[in-house]
């Protein structure tokens, strides 16, 4: 179970005196109430506490999470993910540039003829080589890609909690979606068959929280 | 109610022959079952399907969303957000470029000397100004970004899942959050309190599918 320290504590104080009201739990950790309603939201949301009204929150000893979000846990980032935007390695980081513009992504995925990962180009690593002395229509990006084993990347059989959270880890905007795969050589190497982005988790959490409206 | 024009016809489907099996309405669709699955896990989720298990989907006329989902609806921007990354809109592209690096931030908002919003920069926008010739050193921000009215805003009470439909439709990475104030002119304008990302829509779909776990 994964608790923020403030939620920690929110948690500690439910448990050693409840029914508790939001204003009383404010007090005791001399925050606001405001500051706190998204903790508290979150905390009995997730089931950890129960609200009821007038009276105060409660901590759920065996709490059993909501069946949405048991269900959430079970969607897969093969269900959600996007075509990749991919690049190969000899283009030129001008021409990854203008491929950024007309695709319309944060991020390109540099593969091999046969859609081996090899690489990710960043908004940011473009722009880093924009402002340098680099000659954009000569240097190619295999030259200022981030470089196996540095890559981050999800599969399609990942929960896509876990996929977003690698997102926030990471400070990533990008997943590479691979599937596994031995080489003659009896090494693994990872071909491409998607990308999961920060994009794809926004989209998610719109259709959950329109739908039935 | 949103439903993409497959949840729909899966809706239709179910209503017309319920208890149906997901296989049943995938041939119906002529679709994969797996095709199927974010469809029915989703509509699920919202309470517009039911799932019996060895039985099949039924339609439920009256569907109560979830108290999660209920929950989730009320999330405010205005407990999400991030603090503000900004600059003047005198400074150098070339500066603008820097903070963006520094700061690791997507998007830079523009504002006046009194928070007052004046415009958005993207990464876009100032990896187009390096590709061009313009002399970055030399040419403010101000003459790139994008300005008012054209700005896509927040404010703090905004449900996040409307925040988060308008990053989706709009293609952006970032929402200044406004508050609204009048000028002495008795003109609308807004202070910039704060930002609002696919990031942080991402940090929330993690905290919520990780607590009580």
């Amino acid at each position: 179970m994964e608790l923020t320290e403030r939620q920690a504590r929110i948690v500690e104080i439910v448990k050693n005196s409840s029914p508790i009201t939001g204003e009383q739990i404010a007090a005791q950790l001399d925050l606001t109430r405001a500051t706190l309603r998204p903790d508290l939201t979150i905390l009995t949301m997730a089931g950890v506490l129960e609200a009821r009204p007038r009276v105060g929150y409660f901590y759920r000893d065996k709490h059993e999470p909501s069946p949405l979000l048991l269900r959430l846990r079970q969607l897969r980032v093969g269900d959600f993910k996007s075509m990749p935007a991919a690049i190969r390695a000899n283009i030129s980081i001008y021409d990854a540039i203008v491929t950024m513009f007309t695709q319309n992504v944060g991020s390109l995925i540099v593969v091999a003829e046969d859609h081996e990962l090899l690489g990710m180009i960043s908004r940011k690593d473009l722009l880093k080589a924009a402002l340098g002395k680099t000659e954009l229509q000569q240097v190619p990006v295999g030259v200022i890609m981030t470089r196996m084993p540095n890559i981050i990347m999800t599969t399609p059989d990942e929960p896509i909690i876990d996929a977003s959270r690698k997102l926030v880890q990471h400070q990533i905007d990008t997943l590479p979606v691979v599937e596994a795969f031995i080489d003659e050589q009896g090494d693994e190497r990872y071909e491409v068959v998607g990308r999961f982005t920060k994009t794809n988790v926004t989209k998610i959490l719109v259709q959950i929280g329109t739908l039935g409206q």
